[in-house]
């Protein structure tokens, strides 16, 4: 389970260091519905409490059930203007 | 105070129609917290009440906070794999 947390969260900051390359902010991860119940559920289980997941490496977790078990890093900035300020991850496999 | 209503409403309309004419099936329109509220009060000025927006133009209504005044108009299966797939529009003027 650890395993899976780890691999979650490096992918996000993998994504937000690509963007940070880019020149951009990323400040947002924006998950699906499943996305956000898995790692909500690891990270509970990890550190224990029913907390929600407000931040994930650093960026604010909003969620978009639509995205179902992927989710956007993104700067909310420039999101929708330029191309290269979002990317996707898979997040349940 | 209607007209800034169907202001909102065409251009969301507008871009969806962008996407499908690219290809894409819009489903979602993400909205920051400031243009979130303007819409609301403007429509439960028109329509009374006081409800939540669930859809506008037939795509579920999503909040991201940090996306302030402006949507973002989405394909959620293909957000963030291919460019087009998002479109964003200035819902507070």
């Amino acid at each position: 389970m650890r395993g899976e947390l780890i691999r979650v969260l490096s992918e996000i900051e993998e994504k937000a260091n690509e963007l940070k390359l880019d020149g951009y902010n990323p400040d947002v991860v924006v998950m699906g519905r499943e996305a956000y119940e898995f790692v909500k559920t690891l990270a509970n289980e990890e550190f224990g409490g029913d907390e929600e997941l407000l931040e994930l490496s650093g960026l604010k977790v909003r969620i978009v059930d639509e995205l179902g078990g992927d989710a956007l890093i993104m700067d909310s900035r420039a999101v929708g203007f330029e191309a290269r300020a979002i990317r996707r991850i898979k997040v349940v496999r």
